[in-house]
């Protein structure tokens, strides 16, 4: 397997779920810095040009990190990433898809790149405004409604707190700030496990 | 069991699978037009303001687009929506979260809402033209990518249909653009199917 990634991007998620599985796998660094998501080598790979891109052995390629998670996952059952009965299914993908198609897109994209939603520089403090307040809604959204013990499920562990984790890790590493108490101790316990510390070591992170 | 949407919304495409389902339910109209997602009542069920937003029988709530569609599915094994082969599941998730986590949010958020892209009044026609453009490079991947036959899955109809079938709508009936070929056929057979005319009934929509 080939996880495509680039260095503290949103991908490193989906390398912490890689090292919890325990299957052997290469890292391809895919440069976001540098634009490398663009180049046609890697267009030809993923059309979408984003990481995380996992390639299978076989060839085939998955896009998306809620279905990457899932079918690296499903390479693994006894690491009992993605849980078996359906409710908590249901709370895994609720997180997970909170994360992805909110936390990450209305709150750091604009963070991060506030040009992609405003044209004229004269407005990028307002994007890194609301993206900032958006993030601390969202943060504050996910520690009222905390259901879980240590981990995001009350039945264990799951790809859910890799999904947690990521964006735990741009607020507190990227951005300097504070989490949530809930949060703070759940992103503590994250970088307690060996995988996790394993992810940040390959991407050449500081935990 | 509760639906609240908001017509022609992306609750639509829940709306869609409840009707698949077949099991009875109780449709609950939250306006986005007047703002209704964010009266306190509404805040009360679903605290990040969204639509689509299911209650169940038991009170419990469930939020996000995939998470519903998972939870909808598991209520009505019979009619299987949710495929029951992981790498039937992988894909039905990596279709479902490119249209909840890029097509509708990086195109249709756009062309829908400029002001909460560009603060500045005179940037909306480039954030428009950036959403009307990237619309047409996401059908064009998936038209490229297609896999299924009549349905997105190869191995049938499943909730990925109901997703991608929002967008379309949007796209056709909305903005009153062209889908490329395959995605046109794949809309037509959704429009043929009994449950989504019943929800575009419901939602007082016109095919
Ligand atoms: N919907 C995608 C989002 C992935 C994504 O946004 N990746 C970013 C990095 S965090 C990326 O590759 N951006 C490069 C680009 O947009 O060209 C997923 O769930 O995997
Ligand atoms: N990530 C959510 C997105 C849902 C969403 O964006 N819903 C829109 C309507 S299409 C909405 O309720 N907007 C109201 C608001 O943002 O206040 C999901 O997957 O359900």
């Amino acid at each position: 397997m080939k996880l495509f990634y680039s260095p503290g991007a949103c991908s490193l998620g989906i390398h912490v779920i890689l090292e919890e599985t325990g299957k052997p796998y290469e890292g391809v660094v895919v440069s976001l810095k540098e634009q490398a998501q663009l180049r046609p080598e890697f267009l030809e790979v993923n059309p979408k040009h984003k990481v995380p891109t996992l390639q299978r052995d076989d060839g085939t390629v998955v896009t998306e990190w809620p279905a990457i998670a899932l079918a690296l996952a499903g390479t693994a059952p006894e690491a009992k990433l993605w849980p078996t009965a359906v409710e908590d299914q249901v709370r895994c993908l609720e997180m997970t898809d909170y994360v992805i198609g909110t936390v990450h897109p209305q709150a750091f994209s604009r963070l991060f790149a506030p040009g992609r939603f405003a044209p004229s520089e004269g407005d990028h403090p307002k994007v890194l405004e609301v993206g900032k307040s958006n993030a601390e809604k969202y943060f504050a959204t996910i520690e009222k409604g905390w259901k879980g013990g240590d981990w995001v499920l009350p039945s264990g562990y799951s790809v859910a707190d890799a999904a947690l984790f990521f964006v735990e890790f741009w607020w507190v590493k990227r951005m300097g700030h504070q989490l949530p108490p809930k949060l703070a101790a759940h992103y503590e316990r994250m970088l307690a496990r060996p995988a996790v510390q394993r992810a940040l070591k390959a991407e050449g992170l500081e935990a």
